[in-house]
């Protein structure tokens, strides 16, 4: 008897990517490639002063051991903002506190996933969704999207053909890779389908907030009335990624079921982190907080948008998000995203290529850009550098 | 199609135990149930300067998205602890900082157990690792175990006759739930084993550190040189729960899929929780503090002991142990602890019936006690409601 794994660990392989995405943290590169928030904007001077008034007032719960479900407060107040924002209906009772939103796909996995199960998923979508899924060993039906959102049509073809669908797997609001934003109109067809065929839907929803125009769309959560859609969300955009905080909304049946996994997965989370954030709420302005995001990514993101309308050559598109991280560039057909990495590296240029967002593959000609992480100057430098090197890729 | 969960979630029932439990935390109630460190102790002085010096030294970098693996300097000092305390020979390459010693155990599970496979497990054993494998729908043999350790004879021959065993799980020092302490004879033999038969072995040790008499004995992990032995711990009980702040020591051919899975189920760990630990052990006495909980633990393991000898019945046993946190009580064969605990909820003394710790039943007449939570006071006044109870019960 030797050490042998699970199977799932063949499905589960290094990224290529990752590991040459390393070398972005070189002092001199120049990153389009994470999808890291601004730095610039962490509230450093609040979070001193939240973490000693926490410590202060309820230091020996804070540092203890505390319930899965999470703190109740914060429960309280995330479901109060999503009304606000995002026209849902919920209260505490339909909130788990998760790590990350990370968590709450990994749970998910666990909760709908066995082996051989479907997950329909935008086509591209978010990389990291794929490799949590992935781990429960389903398979992915990607569903055509344009720039609404998925094409419905197509979604209700897909369901009426294929067995064990047991998740679909959407971001509605500023999609992780293309940026885009589905149309309301899409929307309600989408619920129409998910109302007519009772499929639990996860919306994930980091970046909803960071809406640089326009108004706030309802979310698919607030069209449901069959208690289907699981929402999830984080603090990791609109406050700060080490705090580890995201959440799950959804009808409580299914918390319940996320709470069950997450005992296993890590018992609950920091009581102190989620006191902090609470504490930041109560004591500054959380909308003046997410204003300054919004106005310094929507300069970053016009930026880079100029930049590429100067610089890439004819036959290159991209998309014009109106919110969120990323923006998405179409390359001419023939050219290798991958390749044309290894070439802007050398240049000191980063990005994540398309390919990754793909669960089946496919996408090679395309390419994330990621805005909110680097100043002006340096954006401008990084699209010219990877402008040149596209032309060179053209020749 | 209507929703669907995955079979495992058959596997996965809520914890009756837990929600009787829920109880617990009325003011009145004396708990002997919870694994809960003595808030009194928690460094919450301490913690105000730490916070405050990691977010004016390095607030931009400890409030980002960090790497998978954690943070290297405190992975070098765990190391380094390591080798001082339990005598192994790790470098921070054979280090991942994980989400509680709990998220070291569900991402066993994932990395290690298919549908059926089999895990060895001490009986009793941690009830939390229970859930955290049974969700990889494992199947559990229990090892007899005595007050030595695992009984290695018995375990030889259950490896002998037994198809697919993909992990050993065990907790040698100060055992969750007995309080029992493996004799480094029996370690000795129980490694000869592993070494012939390349079984993986989870040691899980929280407790270790909190030794109140005796020297330390050598780890499992400091005796296996096939690199067979994954030891997980966590900074929880040594310095505080809400820091979620554990680790894996293993082989690095381990940690590299250790990190796979961990970026799908939570990314990274907050680094600022991580820089928070190392700079306590910069600027405080890591040994010192630890020092304080060993000798309040010590008391209070002393007033409960000295309270079971005076009150209990005879025909009742409990275990006397040298660290940690829980000592185990088997009353006599026609005692049935859950029907117990009602009762002495109804009396304001909580304990978790030792039937709990069993993966396939049995041990109905077992309970386990915390004494590290409750004051001295508190503690002789709970034993002594719980020996009247357990008085009642005899009649």
């Amino acid at each position: 008897m030797a050490v042998a794994f699970s199977k799932r660990m063949e499905l589960l392989k290094a990224s290529e990517i990752r590991e040459i995405l390393k070398i972005t943290q070189r002092e001199e590169m120049i990153s389009f490639a994470g999808g890291l928030p601004a730095p610039e904007l962490f509230p450093i001077e609040e979070m001193k002063r939240i973490s000693v008034a926490v410590l202060e007032e309820a230091g020996k719960e804070a540092l203890q051991y505390s319930t899965t479900e999470g703190f109740e407060p914060l429960r309280e107040k995330i479901s109060k903002r999503m009304n606000q924002k995002f026209k849902t209906n919920v209260s505490l009772n339909n909130i788990i506190i998760t790590c990350g939103s990370q968590q709450a796909l990994d749970l998910s996995g666990k909760i709908f996933l066995d082996e051989g199960d479907i997950v329909l998923c935008e086509s591209p979508t978010y990389l990291a969704a794929i490799s949590a899924f992935k781990a429960y060993q389903c398979q992915f039906i990607e569903v055509p999207t344009d720039s609404d959102g998925m094409i419905t049509s197509e979604l209700e073809e897909i369901i009426e053909k294929t067995e064990r669908i047991k998740l679909i797997y959407v971001i509605p609001d500023f999609q992780n890779p293309t940026g885009k934003t589905w149309s309301i109109k899409r929307r309600q067809e989408f619920m129409k389908i998910i109302s007519k065929y009772e499929i639990p839907v996860i919306e994930d929803n980091p970046y909803g907030e960071l809406r640089f125009e326009g108004d706030f769309p309802p979310s698919l959560q607030s069209m449901d009335n069959k208690g289907l859609v699981i929402f999830t969300s984080t603090f990791s955009k609109t406050f700060c990624p080490a705090m580890r905080i995201g959440w799950i909304a959804a009808a409580p049946e299914f918390i319940r079921k996320y709470v069950l996994v997450k005992q296993g997965a890590d018992l609950c989370t920091s009581l102190k982190s989620q006191m902090e954030i609470s504490k930041f709420i109560d004591l500054y302005n959380f909308d003046e907080h997410v204003k300054r995001l919004v106005a310094l990514y929507r300069k970053r993101r016009d930026v880079m948008v100029k930049a590429l309308e100067e610089n890439l050559p004819q036959g290159t598109e991209f998309t014009r998000p109106q919110g969120g991280l990323f923006l998405w560039v179409e390359l001419p057909r023939h050219i290798n995203a991958s390749e044309l990495l290894k070439e802007c590296l050398r240049n000191n240029v980063a990005f994540v290529p398309g390919e990754s967002f793909f669960p089946n593959g496919g996408g090679i000609n395309t390419l994330r850009l990621n805005y909110s992480n680097m100043p002006e100057k340096v954006i401008r430098k990084g699209i010219e550098s990877l402008s040149k090197v596209i032309y060179k890729f053209l020749m």
